[in-house]
Order: structure tokens, then sequence, then C-alpha cells
């Protein structure tokens, strides 16, 4: 039995006549997890390299649920930026022509397309790997939003993260046009953490004739609230409404089907779920629809854009690559497309299908002993991060009382747990199914660093 | 003495009482070269491993001539970026604020500017190390191209690398203006290969009061013109004007004085002369005039060029770090960063004028040797870059009669020479003052490989 096809752990504790709260329950998981031999591709930092404390047991590996900020470096990363190296080193610029394991340099991006492409539920044409998160998104947005006088507006969250909202306030004024009337921003409901799903149908429907374009996060950065993707994008389709995702919180963490869901570009970083390493090379999608016809989307356009076949041939008429390669710009980095190779042939070892279905097992678990552990009216926190779990990815977001949130997030520390504070108040948690553990899960919620006295002790 | 106080190899023969074709005088220049101790900081190809022939010797240190498209691996890059894995193998996440060696990943981008501004002539504020060429030059573009009816076109080289001339013809497009009559295009004279300057000038005063902006290369890749940028930026800026400039080839290779000579913007990759790696990330200059002033241009915008002090605060107004800076968008990739690092290291022990200098006396020295090894009516190619050293860099552009280049350039290969091809029929030659040698020079010359007979042979 593989633990993963049931995301309920109270069935499958029941199922297996064990407690739901005891530390057998946890091994038992661990041990039924088809993915667990995943972990050991991933270096785990120990305790005493994490905090400048004295930790708890310092050469511990800790808990690392900071996937959603920074994933954990494949071992395998290593030895292909070496290879790239010495290939460098030997070759000097033949490397990009000649390459002795096949991976010449002038189509170096070639190596990662087809499997990035398989996480995010694409066909390859539809994906290219290049520049940087707030760049692909200014490229995009260069590309798909194209304002006339009857749609103008773009729609998207008032707690966008910033560089999202930047970038489209900047594209709005580039556009000689005004963020205050092309701007649509849509806030929780009050007392509200989240959007809810007819709250942004809504919001498409008031503006339906005048919006050119809506732009939201697959998963929320702060909240972890997960969109109904496909939804949202056929009803602003069938409005006549452009939809591009930012997918930094949701590739590799959500089972994405980026393809069937019909969504016109996203655009994403790869040094979050998928461990590419600190500002890795990003990657975006574009639906074969607008790239594959026959007269392409206008678009900054740059030489490795151009047609293969020509390019060298410096003549000075574009002709776009078919497909998402077409937007590419410049040469990329070497070395930062074999530190995302490195992170993929991980995940080309098992299905987005797996992985998700192991996470939300994780994340309900988490959720549930967090919620069992700290009960009553007066918990330290309140997760603001919506329960269902096909509303949510890897990510539980704590919101602490008013100045407590940092003494926990030391102690945490202290006690080997590396987590994500986003100040003032909130801590994110983020078991991520590739190199977490359900044991892991049980130790944190376990520790005794939330309130000044213990409270409910799991077994 | 330093060799380097002269740049005409004649003269400095003349005093040493040396043949200035001979063996000899190239070891006394290398002997004389107070910067050949800087050649042991790289990696050198062997000739092995340069070439699918059978190399004439396989186990020597190839003649690398082909830092205009690919500089060598500088040794100290590897541990470099092993030191910047072990981080991220040890603190995850915690590397971008907690760094062993001082290198928060937060700032990473602070621990190159300084040196890289150096390098080009600028103050520290007036780079960013940021993305990639083409793409930089759209973010550039976005921001200094602001077409109105009355100034509107943008003025550029009919031959201009091909990124440069879909950047700015897809900018134009996107400013729904044409190409047909907004871009203007200026053409050597008939019977030549390069542009004059006073062409140049003229072709601005032709234009001038519909210009909005005029772009060039500092030196032209395929020819090997250096451009009078100082002048030409001067005699733009007359006519209200803007002027960026494009360095692929002119950084690390020219002595640039970017701030003194007023240019507004410029932007360069960091692979060349640079030698930060294939892909390497890229830098932009904007004089300070532009980005230090109170109202800051309207630019695309993203989170990392906010103002640090409240860049995590997520508050979505944006405030622009003052200085180039405030056009970063996203988190850098710190492979990459310290790629760069490793390099401009290297470039700190000396300075752009004592590497110009040893430039400028190579390639005269190259020139010399050519003009002199083939001498007569009908030499196997012509050098088409411009024979006064102040119109060039590093590199010198042979074309060959036709039919002819590909096998000299294989030939070079099977003798352990890497230059580079521009097909059909021009090699480019360029020693790096960094790490080749006047022995190199002389040596790639005498090679036997122009002719199917061999010529006057060097002694
Ligand atoms: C003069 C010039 N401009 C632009 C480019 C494009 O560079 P990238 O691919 O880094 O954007 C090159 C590349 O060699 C170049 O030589
Ligand atoms: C949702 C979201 N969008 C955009 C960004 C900006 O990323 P980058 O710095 O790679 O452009 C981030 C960074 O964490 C993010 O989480």
């Amino acid at each position: 039995m593989s633990i993963s096809s049931s995301s309920d752990p109270l069935h499958l504790a029941n199922d297996a006549a064990l407690d739901v709260l005891s530390e057998h329950f946890a091994a038992y998981c661990d041990a039924h997890d088809s993915l667990s031999n995943l972990r050991s591709e991933f270096h785990v930092p120990l305790c005493k390299d994490i905090t400048t404390q004295t930790p708890d047991t310092p050469n511990e590996e800790c808990i690392y649920f900071c996937g959603n900020s920074l994933g954990l470096q494949p071992k395998r990363t290593e030895s292909l930026l070496l290879e790239e190296l010495a290939v460098w080193k030997q070759r000097g610029v033949q490397g990009h022509f000649r390459h002795p394991l096949g991976r010449e340099w002038v189509a170096i991006d070639e190596t990662v397309t087809t499997q990035m492409a398989t996480v995010v539920g694409a066909v390859p044409a539809e994906v290219a790997v290049m520049g940087s998160l707030t760049a692909n998104l200014h490229l995009l947005l260069a590309s798909f939003y194209t304002p006339t006088k009857e749609r103008y507006k773009i729609i998207m969250e008032s707690k966008a993260f910033p560089s999202d909202h930047y970038a489209i306030e900047s594209q709005i004024t580039w556009n000689k046009l005004s963020p205050s009337s092309s701007l649509i921003l849509i806030d929780p409901l009050p007392g509200n953490y989240h959007l809810t799903t007819p709250q942004i149908l809504a919001t498409i429907d008031e503006h339906a004739d005048s919006t050119a374009l809506i732009m939201l996060s697959g998963l929320q950065f702060y909240t972890g609230q997960a969109f109904d993707i496909q939804l949202i994008t056929q009803h602003a389709h069938s409005k006549g409404i452009l939809v591009g995702w930012d997918l930094a919180h949701a590739a590799g963490n959500l089972d994405l089907k980026l393809h069937d869901w019909d969504v016109d570009f996203a655009a994403w970083c790869n040094y979050k779920y998928i461990n590419a390493g600190p500002g890795a090379i990003a990657s975006i999608f574009i639906h074969e629809r607008h790239s594959l016809s026959q007269t392409p989307r206008p678009r900054l356009s740059g030489w490795w854009g151009h047609d293969k076949a020509s390019r060298f041939r410096m003549e000075n008429v574009f002709k776009a690559i078919p497909g998402a390669a077409g937007y590419q710009l410049s040469n990329p980095s070497v070395l930062d497309v074999v530190a995302l190779l490195g992170s993929l042939q991980i995940f080309s070892q098992t299905s987005m299908t797996a992985l998700r279905a192991k996470s939300q097992l994780l994340t309900t678990y988490l959720h549930h002993l967090l919620l069992t552990h700290f009960p009553g009216p007066s918990p330290p926190f309140t997760i603001i991060t919506p329960t269902s779990p096909s509303e949510r990815g890897a990510q539980l977001s704590l919101l602490f009382k008013e100045g407590t949130m940092q003494r926990v997030f030391e102690r945490l520390e202290r006690a080997g747990c590396v987590v994500d504070e986003r100040k003032p108040d909130v801590i994110r948690v983020a078991p991520a199914p590739l190199y977490n553990t359900f044991r892991e899960v049980w130790s944190i919620v376990s520790k005794n660093v939330y309130y000044d006295v213990p409270v409910r002790i799991l077994h």
C-alpha cells in the first residue's frame, strides 16, 4: 500500500489501527511512503549550522520546512556544475558546439525544457527556461497586455507579491495609462484572509468589458491559498480576457495542468519547490495557441529567440522560434541551467501527481496535529491558509498574536527547525514532499516552543 | 622598464636592438610584461582538447585568441562556486542573511558592483549587475526611449549585432511606431567596412530634430572597430539626443570612461573579456544624472530595485534604490554573481589603463607581423579592422578570399589555435591582455596554415 493514495491522515491511522497523534503513526507513514527514497538526493543542513544560538541537537539534521522560500540543494547539482566547469576549462568557447557530455551550450536549455514542461503540465514547446521571474513577467506583459480604448484594465490581487504589483503598475504607466483607472485590485472581504473564487469571478464580471488581462498568483505567497486556475481562466476567457499566472509558489508544488487548463501565459522562479538554487534561472509558459500560430504575437525580441537554423547568419529580420522558446532573448547561464537540471533529474523519478498526493497528506497531517496540539479558544496562532486541501499547497501560514512570532521563530531555530517568517506576525511552514518526512511534521508540532508553558503533548 | 608604456613594437624592438620579426623579440616582450603573471590565474585549454583532428602538439597549451567570444576560466572561479554551494548545503535559505564569508545573498551583487564600475570608468552607483545583455537592453530602452510626436527616431548601425537590431525594432513596434520611418540605419560608405565618425555625426545632424535616441556598439563585433564614444555622445547631446552603448565587445577591452564621457546608458555581457563564464550575468550603466535625480525616470520595475530598507515590508508603492541598482528586477543568481566575482578579483590586481596599454601593443604587434608575413598584392586575407590602435580593441578581423576561410580555420585548430569564425569569410583573432602572450602572437602568425605553400617564415 502506498500512503499517498489517501490524503486523510485520520482514515489512514484508522486503517492502520494507530493513534494519529502518535510518533508511531509518523513512522508508519514514512515506512509506507513510496517517495521516501528521494530525500537522500538532497543535502539537509545540520541543526548547528542553521542557528547562531546554541542548538538543542547540534549534529542532527534540521527540520527544513522552507522549500517555499529556497529549496534544498540536490546532491547531484555539484557534480553537474563541476562537469560544466571542466568543459569551460578544457575547451573554452568550443563548449558551445562540441561538448563531451552532449550538453552543447548553444542548446543547453533543451536539456531542461521537456522535464520542466512535465512539472507544470505543458507540452515542451510551451515552456522556455530563461531570465528571472520579474523580468519574465515584464516580457510577457509586453506581449500580452495590449490595451485598447475599450479594454485596458488589469485585474490582480491587492495583496499580490510586491514585485508583481510593481511590474504591472509600471507596465500600465509605460502604456501611458494610469494605474488609478486601469488597475483593479481585488481585496479580501472584510474579516477574511483570502479571496474567494466567487469574488474573483464577480470582479471579472464587473469589469468584463474594460479588462484586457487578469494576472494572479497560482498560490498566494502569504496565505498559502491556491487559486482555482482552471475555473478562473475559463471564466475570464468567456469574457474575452487573457489570463496570466505567477506560479512562483505553485510550480513543483501543485499538480498543474497549464496546457489543459488553457492558461494563456505563466511565469515562475525555480529556486523554491524546484530547488535550482538561490536566484536560479526562471521559466515561462505560453500556451501553444499563442506561440505556434502562423502570425506570432508581437514581443520584445532577441537573437536567442530567433530561428536556430539562421541565428548565426546575422541577418536582421527576426524570425521567431515557434513556441515559448521564441521569447528567449539571450544565451542563458550554463551554470544556472545545469543547476536546474540537477533538480529536474529528481523530479523525473516521480510525477507531480505522486508528489502532490504526498504533499496533501503531509500538510493535512500538519494541519491536524497543529489543531489538536493547540486546541481551544486561545491557541497561540491562527492558521490563515484555507482548510480544504484542494485550496492550498504544501504551505501553512500561521498568524501569531502580536509580538509573539519572533520569539517562537527563534525557539524553533534553536530546536532545529527552519521555517520562514513574514514580519510582523506570520510564520510559513512548508513541508516539501521531495525531501520532508512525516516524522518531521510530528516533530515540529511537538516542539515545546509555542507557548511559555507546554500544552498537550503529542506522544 | 615596462613594455606597456609603448604601443609601437617597432620602437620597442629598435630600443632593444632586436629584430621585430624574431622570436627573441616576442620573448623579450613577455619578459618585460608587468602583467604576465596574470596568465597563471587562468585555465588554458590544451591543444588536444580543442580539436577533433589530430593536433600537432597535443599536450601543449593552446593559443586561445577567442576572449572576444568566451573568456577563459579564472582558476579561482571554481572555489568561489564551491563555497556558495557549501553555504546552500549547510544553511539553506539562511545564506540570504547569514553567510560565513560575508557574502549574504540578499546583497550578493554588492560584492561585484564597485569593481565592475571601475572596469568601465563609472562610479559604483552607476552600475548594476543583473540579467542578460539583450534583456537589459530592453529594460534600458523601455526607460530611455520615450518617443514623442517630434522626436521618435532611433539611430543605429545597419550592421549591428542582430540582437540589438531585434531589440530596437521590437521596441519601436511596441510603441506603435513603424521601423520603416523610425529606425535610421547607418551603412558603411560604398567600398568601406566601417562607419566613419564624420558619417555618424552627419547622420545625427540630418535627423537631429526627429531623433530620440542613438544606440551603437562601443566596439563593432564583426569589424573590430572602436567607436569614438566620447565624441559621438557629446555631439548627440548637443542635439538633445540620448545615447546608449552596447559594450559587449568593449567592456574589459577598451579603457572606458563612461562617467566622464557623459554616456546616458550602456549594457554589456560579462562572458567575453570579463571571463565570467558562458551566459554569465550581465551589467548595466546608467549615468548618475539620470538615476540619482529627485524624480527618477520611469522604468519597468521590480522588487529587487526597491529601496532595501523597506523591500521586505511588502508594501505596494515602488520606491527605487537611487542609482542603477534601482533598475534591478529579481534576486540575482548567486552562482552567476560569484563566477563574475572570480574574474573581477583578477581585474582588481591591475587597471584597465595597464591592460589597454598591453592590449594595444599585443594587437599592433599582431597587425605588424601579419602584414609583414603576408606582404604583397595578394595576401590570403584583408584585415578589415581599422589600422589605428585607438580605433580598435584587442580584436583583428581577417576577411579571407571566398572559399578559403574554413580551411585556414581548421588548420589553425589542428595547430592548436582557437580563434573565432564568422561565416562565410571572416576569422576574428583577439589576444586578451589578461592571459595572452607576445610569444603566442608570434606563434600564431608563423604557423604554416594560411596558404598551401609556405610564405616568408618568421625566424
Ligand atoms: C554586440 C553584442 N550585442 C548583443 C549580444 C547578445 O548577447 P546576449 O545573448 O547575452 O543577450 C552579443 C552576443 O555576443 C553581442 O556580441
Ligand atoms: C509570488 C512571487 N512573485 C515574484 C517574486 C519575485 O521573484 P524574483 O526576484 O525571482 O523576480 C517572488 C519571490 O519570491 C514571489 O514569491
